[in-house]
Order: C-alpha cells, then structure tokens, then sequence
C-alpha cells in the first residue's frame, strides 16, 4: 500500500516551497533539490495552481510560491486531492467491481473504517505543522541544491 | 491508495473458506465464484497455507480448508502479511529513500499515524465478524458458480 508519486511530489513541492516563502521558486530548482523529474513536477504545479494552493508568477524571473498560509493547507484535504482514488480493493468502485460477494461482505465496511481513520489523522495535520524543524529542513534542501551544482559540474568537465 | 491483488485475492479466499467450513475446496472452485485467475490464487493459497490459515488436502478430492477458526483469524494480521509493504511514500524503506530532507521532515511521522490509524481498525475485526450476512454470501458465490458453469456450458456450443 502506498501514496501515489504525485502525491509524494505534490506534497515534496508545498513543503519546499513552505520552507521559502520569502522567495518566487522555479519548477526548476525544486526538481534540483529532490533530484527529482522536472517533467512530472510541471503536472504537480498545474493541479497545484488550480487547487489554489500555488500561485504561478510569469516572466521572467517567474516561478510559483504558496497561494496560502502553511497553516491554511490541510495535509489530509490535499493528499484526498492529489491521490487517483481510494479504492482499496475492487468493490469500492461499483463500476469495476466484478467481486460476486460485494453485496453482503463486510469487508468493505471495515476497510472504509480503516480508510476513514487513515485520512481522519491527516486531517488533524496542516502543512505548517510539517516544518516544526524548517531551518534543518532549509539547510538540506540548500546542501542538496549545492551537491546538484558541483556534480552537474563535474559532468560538464 | 490501494491493497494489492494479492491482498484482496487473500482476502476472497479466506472468506470462501469460512463460508464453507463443511467442505474441503478447491482453488478452481474459488477461482470460477470469483471470476479470478486460478494462477494467482495457487500463489495466494501458498502464502496462506505457509502462514498457518489455511491447511491443504492433497490427493483425490482433495483441495483446502481454514486451519483456524475465522473468529481466530484476525484481519488486520492478515493484510500486514499480505501487503508486500506499507511504504506510504520513499522515505518510509531508509534504503531505497533518495529525498533530501527526510531527517527533518514532518511528514514521515504523520503518515505512520495515519497508517497505524489504518491498521488499528483493520485490527479490530476478526474474519467472522466480516461474515454477518453469511447466508446472503452463501447465496451469491453459488449463483456465480452457477453462471460460470452455464456460460462455460454455453461457450462448449
């Protein structure tokens, strides 16, 4: 069981972003600071965008930074957003549901408890609430961005 | 957000069984009630059998049982063997993780409440309490066996 990668990058990029407010970020540097594809950060910032969690700043110079407080994005709210679906088995969608016994199992009833009680601790969570240690956080994403320009370098020879 | 098909495979196979605690079944018959691949399910009956739930009967008639009571059979004990990992996001396995920031992040923690949230209520039930209709699933997996022979009668010509 896992988070999709662009629920892992989704929330990579609100935190990143969280740790810079002072500053417009590009697409680009983000995707330095994870080592992680640019390609699919871009698809991140569009849902992002009209989520109205980022706001995009054009031209030049331009890049994004948070649409809202820290403390006004709900960890929970945003994964329900970014996640495809939470279909833990077959039969939580009714029309791919091909399982003979759906109608009388109980065991729909007691994953979408399970389901309820997994987003209902994220729910308790806001974004500020992941950054109780933001000058470390700062500090690797600063060492990280600098071990990506030395080894970019090291490859232009 | 989902379980693996082997998980819910598991879990199918388990509450077969515990519908029919009179007989000794076949992974065929379980895979014609469902409509599920019987390759997959020879592999599921491996796992649970090397687990201790399920006892096999080998020769002429032969085919499996529960070797627990489903009231002993608890659910949230089964899907914790059945998932191949419960890595919500990269940094969850330290040696596959390649995000910056994972020694301050907040996030991790959060998402380990959530999970154990998840888990704590899948704890709770016991396999017989997911079969409180069980004459209603009685019902159901005979009529879809019933179809498969017909269509299978009918595909004959």
């Amino acid at each position: 069981m896992h988070l999709t990668q662009f629920s892992d990058y989704s929330l990579r990029l609100v935190l990143y972003l969280a740790c810079h407010p002072e500053k417009v970020v590009s697409a680009d540097e983000i995707s330095r600071a994870f080592g992680i594809s640019r390609h699919h950060l871009v698809k991140v910032v569009q849902t992002l965008t009209d989520l109205g969690v980022v706001e995009a700043q054009r031209g030049r110079g331009g890049g994004m930074r948070l649409a809202k407080r820290p403390s006004e994005i709900n960890v929970g709210w945003l994964i329900r957003r970014t996640e495809p679906h939470f279909d833990l088995v077959e039969c939580f969608d009714p029309e791919a549901n091909t399982c003979s016994i759906a109608p009388a199992c109980g065991l729909k009833g007691a994953l979408h408890r399970a389901l309820n009680a997994f987003l209902g601790v994220l729910d308790e969570y806001s974004l500020d609430q992941l950054l109780t240690q933001r000058s470390d956080l700062v500090t690797l994403l600063d060492d990280s961005l600098r071990r990506g320009a030395k080894s970019n370098h090291a490859g232009g020879g």
